[in-house]
């Protein structure tokens, strides 16, 4: 049967693994749900990577998350997913996602860093072949983008259905890690004279620039204006 | 002998390999040497791919490029820099770094979208031992994040340069591959009462927060407020 159904509730942490338990900086992981959720949700693409021919591949892609799950787009004639399929067990992948928030600048060249927010998921990607299934992620993947968004455009049609190929990623091995707060320099560095503190990073939008062939009459939305 | 020469001046594109063709939207891959260069320069982490036990690894690290070899920031703690050294054959990576610059919103949920800019590069990183090297990648990692700090700020010592382990990764297998644009409806939709464009996605940086035990007098550097 494939998997439509929603997991089950999970407590607020993810159990760390061999895998999602750092060799350094350790007290930067975090396992806290909500944490990685947010970090998810908050970016636009995700770093996908597996493994072809024996070598690494990462690539970029879009994908969303609802509730434990994550869908990942991609054609069918993408390379990742042409190594999923019905008969296939799955496709061995890790997704990172990572946003920059400020730049550190200490005294000292060797203490410089950024501050961050990372997500690594590790686990085996299935191509989703379920109609239903599929229409939600779909849905989820343009709502990911712009929230309430998928309720204001025409819905994808079967062929389009058809061309569409995403794989789902359940979010079950996985770690945040997460760098925040201000300059770590030695205590004898403290008196030399260069500066040192943060710079905040800033993301925002433009304004919408209207497609030059709308239809008479078609208003920016809301949602749009709210972002 | 370790190489730390710069290497023979190359044409204006990198060379397609089988790799670096993709199987999909072909029209929007590049080799463009400096357009490869920019997406690479422009950003602060790229994300790296290797193998670990037979599956994908992906983390997001600091990175810095002189010419045309790349050079990857990690402690020697780090997972991928402990499966390489002196005897080492180097270690297979992906490095991917990504730009988002605008969602494109279509009247479909199908043609729904981003622009962007990525640049992957496939090779073999393989440890930094030579110590003039590995001097000029750390001043490199740290002009990357902002340039010209490297000469304003505390070099690293002795005990610092031993605790810090660069992979290099020099750029020969290389593709970057962008959308850009506006939004590419189906002639049947362009009708539809749904608001359709593209909205710009904006960087920048926030106020520089000085450490609170900066030596007194001080100032901001010039070069924070050309950010």
């Amino acid at each position: 049967m494939q998997a439509t159904q929603q997991p089950a509730p999970r407590p607020g942490a993810y159990t760390p693994t061999g895998r999602t338990v750092p060799t350094r900086s350790a007290d930067r992981a975090s396992y806290d749900r909500e944490l990685v959720h947010a970090i998810l949700d908050e970016a636009y693409v995700c770093h996908l990577g597996f493994v072809r021919d024996g070598a690494p591949v990462v690539l970029p892609t879009l994908f969303a998350r609802v509730g434990e799950t994550l869908y990942v787009h991609g054609s069918t004639g993408s390379r990742p997913l042409r190594m999923t399929g019905k008969a296939d067990p799955g496709l061995p992948v890790c997704l990172t996602v990572t946003h920059v928030d400020a730049l550190v600048l200490a005294r000292s060249a060797f203490h410089h860093s950024v501050n961050y927010r990372s997500a690594v998921v590790h686990g085996v990607a299935y191509d989703v072949t379920d109609p239903e299934e599929k229409r939600t992620a779909l849905d989820a993947l343009v709502d990911h983008v712009v929230p309430g968004r998928s309720a204001d455009s025409r819905p994808a049609d079967k062929k389009e259905l058809a061309a569409t190929a995403v794989i789902r990623l359940d979010l079950g091995e996985v770690s945040a890690k997460l760098r925040t707060g201000g300059v770590n320099d030695e205590p004898e560095d403290l008196a030399l004279p260069h500066w040192a503190g943060v710079v905040p990073l800033r993301k925002g939008y433009g304004t919408p620039v209207g497609d030059p062939g709308l239809a008479p009459g078609t208003a920016l939305p809301g949602y749009l204006g709210a972002l």
